[in-house]
């Protein structure tokens, strides 16, 4: 009876958890040198996904540097998925010295070059600049997370269950939504929303309810279908985020028994 | 924005968690020996209560044995407060070879004996041994706990809210309300009736949704005003209990933060 997210296909593999969601680490290094310690300090934690939060990256308009550095990550990882991000300021990211069409030139040059096997670039993007990272997503086989985050409240259940098939309608191959929640009852809210998009969408939704009071729902969100949770591993992206460690533990607490 | 819930208030005492939910351990052995040596072990786990469920008890028809072994238990359990509760086969508790007049009677012995703090009885039994259990209990000091408990599966939100009302429309100084789940939704059905009579009720609620899709509920129940959450400390009394520490676990994975 329990909603079963979907697994994660990417382009010839298929990352599943025995039906409970995935855990994916942030990485919000500032430097080549702080992202590789970091990523060493994660791995023994068996995240099943790492997202590189690049927007953090102190030398993010050096494209150069982002490849080399998208590489030694890759090397390390080993088979662990990477997420190549940029978040936008409006979405809750950090402040970058780009503009929007050289983010866009980053995402295709980081496709183009077999280190990642996510990009996630938000639904508020205008049209263009989505259709090209689509496009050139699709054409080096790197999957694209379609997201879309709101820092300032919850909005309605029928609209959150909107944005998460409006992803799917842009030819995302994963739909992620994140919210804020004001009152506990919208977590309630963003829950139901994921329920009945995990049964909507073909594609697997991953969403949120952020803050203190949406912790319960990084913990519970695969019994509601979503295929992906964000726990910290050294430092979190986003607020609400717990350790892998203690994300885990609940997660575990809430499954198996009668 | 957090619903508080309410504090335990039991004739002179407050018991209340810096508005966490509190825990309560069920004891379920069949004798006196078993008993005690399940307090003992339960003991070190330091919940905030225990359930003695005389239900349970082989020797529920001796009087003076239930007396004796409440006795004991007072004096094992030093300070932390016993609830005193036969559980109706209709309500999902064991055979028991005494009427519901003998029941009563016991209730009535036990409240005047001063070794139980709370006793639980159910709203569906007849008025008149509502109405005594509600008398002996006012007289002696002891709190009542009015309770439904629904093993087919989830009313609907409006009918939750309605039967916790009832509850204290027909004087309890706690109200409880435990349902099963049959689909994800049903247990934020619960969850949101729980917030909505957190706010309505003058007293304390308790909710919980059963099995392992409603465990999700005894974790973060106190986030929606439900003030107590039981976890088993050696076996458990109704299906989706966790272990004490799994269960304070994952409540402390909710709290603090960001």
């Amino acid at each position: 009876m329990v909603t079963m997210p979907k697994p994660l296909e990417f382009y010839g593999r298929r990352l599943g958890h025995d039906g409970r969601g995935l855990i994916c680490a942030p990485l919000v290094g500032r430097s080549t040198r702080a992202l590789l310690a970091e990523l060493a300090a994660i791995l023994p934690k068996a995240p099943d996904l790492v997202e590189w939060r690049v927007d953090f990256f102190d030398a993010i308009a050096d494209q150069d540097q982002v490849l080399a550095t998208a590489a030694r990550l890759r090397a390390l990882a080993g088979s662990v998925p990477i997420v190549f991000t940029r978040r936008a300021v409006h979405e809750g990211g950090e402040p970058i010295p780009i503009d929007e069409g050289a983010v866009v030139d980053l995402y295709a040059a980081l496709c183009a070059s077999g280190h990642v096997d996510f990009v996630d670039y938000e639904l508020s993007q205008p049209e263009h600049h989505r259709r090209r990272v689509r496009a050139v997503s699709q054409a080096h086989g790197v999957a694209l997370i379609v997201s879309h985050h709101d820092f300032s409240g919850t909005p309605r259940q029928a609209d959150m269950l909107e944005t998460l098939l409006r992803a799917e309608r842009e030819h995302a191959d994963v739909a992620k939504l994140a919210v804020m929640p004001r009152t506990p009852s919208d977590v309630l809210a963003l829950l139901e929303a994921t329920a009945q998009a995990s049964a909507a969408l073909r594609i697997p939704v991953v969403t949120m309810s952020m803050g203190s009071l949406g912790k319960l729902s990084r913990i519970c969100g695969w019994q509601y279908g979503s295929s992906v949770t964000f726990g910290a591993g050294e430092r979190v992206s986003a607020p609400g985020q717990m350790p892998i460690e203690a994300l885990r533990g609940a997660m575990a607490a809430l499954n198996g028994g009668a």
